[in-house]
């Protein structure tokens, strides 16, 4: 047996989950999962759809986006995921999605504002948006340049990919990452939540006050602080 | 067998029932269910995804927030519950859901304006949206305040709690309660659309007028009153 | 076996296909099913879940909205449904319910514009919403008098109830109606569609203009003219 | 067995993917599948549900819109489908939904403007909506005039069939082709969803600025170019 086969079925289950979440239609995402020490990922093949998958179809890709392992071409995504492995070394699994409100706000190309505990149990911060790429870096290696475009717009921002574990990137659509593949999408559905809300909270009202601090701490710690001990 | 057991099977049931009506992404809800002569309640264990719930798994709690019975940790809304159950002695069951609309509206900080029956069915005055608590509350014990920012918010407005069994929280989300633990999650679904409808209606029309105090009495009472008749 | 029996397993079927095609919540709907010949209808007991709903339950009222046979309490909306077949002589199905988009324009007190042709297809006209009921009509004999509000709205506006087979209920919510119950729930589904499309374009843009008279007759005749021949 | 099956079952699968899309409510839709080499198409008979669709009971035209076999009367839209395929000699199916997002835009008589690469993946250019057809078009042959009213529109906006299949009709609906039946409704599916996309991108920022024109050709050239690569 493959010694990739672990995180193969990992990649397997966790980008089943994309279409039984409703953030995907059709092909429109990936997820990988990643194992550092052998120093690759596995991620969903190019094109293929979800109901076609099985764990072997995941094709393994090495930090520097070289196929490893697999017949089938890897997600045309392939090196915005191993630039992001390469450079942030704690995370373990990344998920690209259209999910459709988050798409949308990306589109909008505006952070999404911190309106509500629901967005503070996961983030203190607005969601980023990191701007549209410039025309050079399109014409260029342009998904090896998505990487670096939100690994700078975190890092101009003063946000760490340890903490912030969601971007948009101005539009394009949503990525997420995390400590596991399904922390990854965990984050992806919640971001999707948290991108509708923000919209119906607008609508409701013109002039919304973003939330006030003593809020977002507390909703933050008592999920991730020393002492967290939250959970609904 | 516990003699806990009817409890944590309505618990247990009426937990499950967050997904089925679509209020709850992941496990961002949470049911309890009292027996008052015994001075507990029943309420789903601490960040347990529902399709992994027993009724066993239900932790026992009495009105001051302590754990009785359960290995597991109860939900960190706990202490809010425990609250509204010891002053509100005529009510059995609580829910609480970051339900997408009506935690729309509470993020906007606005009550729900009465437009239609289908409001005036369940309530005779606009759904209180309680203000956002204060800094001292927040640092402070934040779930015991929360419990404490409700009740006095209804008492503020006038409001008795077994008229008006919902409320919204500023800037978190809904609660939800009544006799039974299942017209609690009956009230959350109804404020769930109740909440989705007044949004509608107000993109449908800038300047919609509040329903006619004939139409509230009527509906209200044909359904609550002395001689109700209500049931379609 | 009761001569009722046919009518009674129409009601039944009809009134099951509600909560499949989304246009209730709970309770809130009924279907009706007449047999004009034994001057009887058969209608949705009052406040049974769907789940719990079999022919059996169906209560058999008279266009006077009394009951003829049945244990159960009918729909709470029966008088409403009485008045309708007493004064329209070629309907044998009515449908109430609260659907979202339906109702929400009911609540903006708004007829819902012909924009389309998928408004066309069913409608020369703007979907009429009556206004809400008097004080004195709401503190009388109220489900009666919605039966009488609907009909002298048709009557006012000089619109037929053979062509035009829904209305919204100002500040309440639609009824359907059609020559048999099928169709009846057939028009409620149509118009929650079309009133989400009309409230959507609205959104999208600012002036949308009415639909062009010759559109309207082409796609109406198309559909129920002398020579019609639609069907997608 | 007929020389027409192979279509005939194309047809019906193509048929039954439009309501597990999401993109019909009861009969609003139906594809056609073509064999260039017979000269026929094979498509939906008309006003039959879904669920009571046979490979059977698909009707066979020619693409002078004569039918050449089957019992059924085909869908009221053939003329339009025979029109296409006569004159778009590269295309061999084609579908019609009322989808309620495109059928939006389309009542609200607006092209759909590119806003971000999930639309990029798919057009270089707005999606357009051909304008409301003329008084005389409409009480013509006005099924045979639709399909030159989109015809005429595309020439008029210097597209080609080739590259961009998919328009809205003014008013009406969405219509989409493809080479195959299959990828006809793929379209058909990624119109819903680029058109419910640019509608919240407007409502969630009013001044969108347009894709720029460097991430367009990227991402429609990784697709559809020479050295084409894309697949999620």
């Amino acid at each position: 047996m493959s010694k990739y086969r672990h995180i193969q079925e990992e990649a397997y289950e966790t980008n089943m989950q994309l279409p039984k979440l409703g953030l995907v239609l059709f092909t429109f995402g990936n997820v990988s999962a990643a194992d550092r020490d052998l120093g690759v990922f596995a991620i969903k093949p190019s094109g293929v759809p979800y109901e076609d998958l099985t764990p072997d179809s995941m094709v393994i890709v090495d930090f520097d986006g070289n196929t490893v392992q697999g017949n089938l071409r890897p997600s045309s995504d392939t090196k915005t995921h191993a630039v992001l492995y390469k450079h942030w070394e704690k995370i373990s699994g990344i998920v690209h999605t259209h999910s459709t409100y988050a798409t949308s706000w990306a589109q909008a190309q505006r952070d999404i504002p911190i309106y509500g505990t629901t967005h503070a149990d996961h983030n203190t911060v607005d969601i980023p948006c990191a701007p549209p790429m410039s025309d050079e870096m399109i014409q260029g290696n342009y998904e090896y340049e998505t990487g670096f475009q939100i690994m700078n717009y975190l890092q101009e921002k003063g946000m760490s990919y340890e903490e912030v574990e969601m971007v948009l990137v101005g539009n394009h659509a949503p990525f997420t990452w995390g400590k596991t593949a399904k922390k990854a999408v965990y984050n992806s559905a919640v971001l999707e939540e948290v991108a509708r809300m923000a919209y119906l909270t607008e609508q409701i009202r013109g002039d919304v006050p973003r939330l006030q601090d003593s809020l977002i701490k507390k909703h933050y710690e008592r999920k991730h602080g020393p002492d967290s001990y939250y959970g609904q």
